[in-house]
């Protein structure tokens, strides 16, 4: 049971609005300090902050036990993906970077300390699991956008090779070509350099743009109405609250009424049948 | 039927998640080596790619061979539009293609058949279809921007002509520059210059960036609109299921009630007429 | 009725997608012609689309006309602002603009008669007025959007004002500097100019892209709340029907078989009381 | 009472849309005139929108003035975070600027007096309060964007430091340079100088971009549902009214007529067993 309460207590230290300011606070100002050692910052300052981090990923370290232990079995803590992810990201940050002989991987620790965030932020898991979600859609857009920009990209490299072989050498040149002027990026110096041999080149630019353009368009509406669906059928299956669940509520309301209506009419019926054969036979 | 199982079994083979990604991977590699001929590609591997790529050609002429045989009419299977493109990309992409005669369709003809992905993936024929849906509405929009354009081109080179010709030399270059400014593409430069001799020029550029902004805004919003109209209302006239399905079930049943709470209310009212008669018949 | 039956016929006609086509692409040809008249177009095809488009100006002066004449009152004609709009835009199309005596005039008559194009295509009428009435909401944006930049271009001026007085050189100028920061236009340059006084400026180069951005984005979503809403209320109040006029004529008749059923219940429970009083008076 | 008449009389001329277009105009052509004092505006012009700008000043002053005295209790005003606001920026307004002893200071007041708009028009407090309400969420958004650029930032500092040190010196500067590439201000050029060294960096580069328009288009979406959501509760909760109010309406009602149906059909079946015991009785 102590160990019970202990989560909760420590649930509720995580769940105030000012500890987890105060720990994105030491996070950020860490990865900071971290990276920018080149700048003239107060020793003094930046070991309080060192130690303020040290003590944020004890923290850590001490609730992710607690919630380890809590579990009923061991290993059901770990069929979580969430969990397996705050685990790694806690003991790396424990391990000692201090030594010279991989300055790398030091590095590479150093970096991904930052991570922590996600561990301390449960909205930003909820950002990153919408994120996963809108993936494999995603990839069909890609896709898409893969064939768009080949097809360009082989017609660009095919016409415009001999006019500056840096942008338009082969297709996967052309192909980042493309992509700059996608992004809008000086590509009227691209376009006016293939104008001087090709005066109407405007049109394969132009054509472009708007091509792609009008997929990312199309790529925007698509998923938000499919995340707005989704949302929506979700969100009337857990709660059946709402408009679509109290539409839901009176459809089925209305089948009941329906059947007793059918019943007390039936019954109505029963009844005078019954009266004018009761007459029936009392005038014969 | 050996033929209706065979093409039950390409078509689960067609669906498997597994080999779709696999001949996803082989196709866009296939293209990547084909336009990236000056990489130095190890040969072997550009082979067994190539012989992969030509396995996934063969298969795709396979399985639309079958659904050809499958079809009760030969004709009818050409009735499809996407029917006709599988079999065009397929065949076109067994030609021989090594031969030096034409080298020009030879490398079109490798281009194109990027596109046996769009035969590969059902997904990104849905949104092609819907890009195609799309265009009327999205024509109206490019001829709205064609009269800014045009306008704002017209006072443009009336009024800068002089300036700079290779910018503003006649309406049709005008346009191409406006374009320029439109994709905020060194717009600057364009403004500075003509403000030199029109100090207050930056009104005609702003009011353009506005202008084209506030009508690309509410492209945006209308093409929205209208996707989301459309999808609302197919959903409902395919599946009657949602809450609009819903809402028009209870609409129905509704009007059954009130007929049936009618006849009730008439039969009670005829029972209690009868009754007081009766009454008033015994006590006479 | 032969004004009716004529009115009709052009109607038709004007109605007609391919006569609609043939419309636009003269309109489009004609305003290139006379804006591109460097290029050497064929004197020719020049002559046929010049005379194409007399014949337009004309059938649309008949169509006017008649649509004048089917008028009851002659002035009614003129109280729809598009009535006028086109009225005005036709005859300016058939003003003489050969003569040499006032060619600024000439050039923008020839310049307006794209604006033909609206009167031609009802759907141009939609986006527009569509437009219009967006234009409120964005006012108040625009509004916004003007403090936030004045402010900061009043900071801007104050101490960017010696490092570079081109761009900061007062007020006016400086927000035209930020405007230019606000589309992303060689932002940088200006940042890495003023980093070299005040490496601290990013903050304020930053702060301004993030605030105008949220702006932009809000404004965006509530213009297309506001939209989404007006067009649902809108489709509500003309038709009755879709799913909110649907709930409304059940909402409508469930109040008319409540009070139904109240009428029942209380004749139920009338008949009863008098069988029991009937008893009772039996039995005494 | 008088001061409630004067009050209203008040308010009813703040709402005159004539009234506050002219006082909109005055106070934007003040400012104007304040900033650009380098333009040689006609003084006498000056003068007068200096003496409107005095007037509109002291017209709110005594607004505020009035409301302030019509509350009942004296600090009651100051409750609302709006009229604490208005009675900043106006007395601000009022403080003596000519003098040279604090030239900083009065120059800030002057800039400051622009935010007068906002206390004149009531839809600018409207997108205020609901740029106010998007915070918490936009907060979370920056932060997620943060650990993106700074995992890229850290990378990138590490690989390309010895390639342009003023890019890339350090993770602070590094994400500077990556939000100048996110911007796709000169990216290209970022770009390209990267490859010469290492050729695949615009792996390192496309990556990046993709992410964060990802995460950008997902955080639009985000916004856009979660105002929508908020609107349509609010608008229900407030009016009742429309078709969520309506749909609730009718599911209570739905319930009252199943009661009563309830009691209907047991009356029906109470007064049949009723007749059915009476008829045994009189059979027996």
């Amino acid at each position: 049971m102590a160990v019970e309460q202990l989560k909760l207590q420590l649930f509720n230290l995580h769940q105030n609005k000012l500890f987890e300011f105060l720990v994105i606070s030491i996070i950020v100002f860490s990865a900071l300090i971290t990276g920018a050692k080149t700048y003239d910052i107060d020793s003094t300052m930046a070991n309080v902050v060192a130690w303020l981090d040290m003590f944020i990923t004890v923290f850590f370290l001490v609730e992710i036990l607690i919630r380890l232990v809590a579990e009923p079995r061991f290993f059901d803590f770990f069929k979580k993906g969430w969990n397996i992810f705050d685990f790694l990201i806690v003991t790396a940050s424990l391990l000692p970077i201090e030594g010279n002989d991989s300055v790398l991987l030091a590095r590479l620790l150093r970096i991904f300390r930052v991570l922590r965030l996600i561990s301390v932020i449960p909205e930003l898991r909820i950002l990153i699991s919408s994120l996963i979600k809108a993936l494999p859609r995603m990839g069909y857009i890609v896709l898409l956008m893969f064939i768009i920009f080949y097809i360009y990209a082989a017609i660009g490299s095919f016409m415009f090779e001999n006019i500056n072989p840096v942008l338009w050498g082969n297709i996967s040149i052309a192909m980042l070509t493309l992509f700059r002027v996608a992004t809008f990026e000086d590509w009227t110096d691209v376009m006016y350099e293939t104008m001087t041999e090709f005066p109407l080149s405007w049109i394969f630019y132009l054509s472009f743009i708007f091509l792609t353009a009008f997929v990312f368009l199309n790529m925007m509406i698509g998923v938000i109405l499919d995340v707005m669906q989704r949302e929506h059928d979700e969100h009337y299956r857990e709660t059946g609250e709402g408009e679509a669940g109290e539409v839901h509520w009176i459809k089925e309301h209305s089948a009941l009424m329906e059947q007793r209506l059918e019943r007390i009419e039936s019954l109505l019926l029963t009844t005078i049948k019954k009266d004018v054969r009761d007459e029936e036979k009392e005038k014969s």
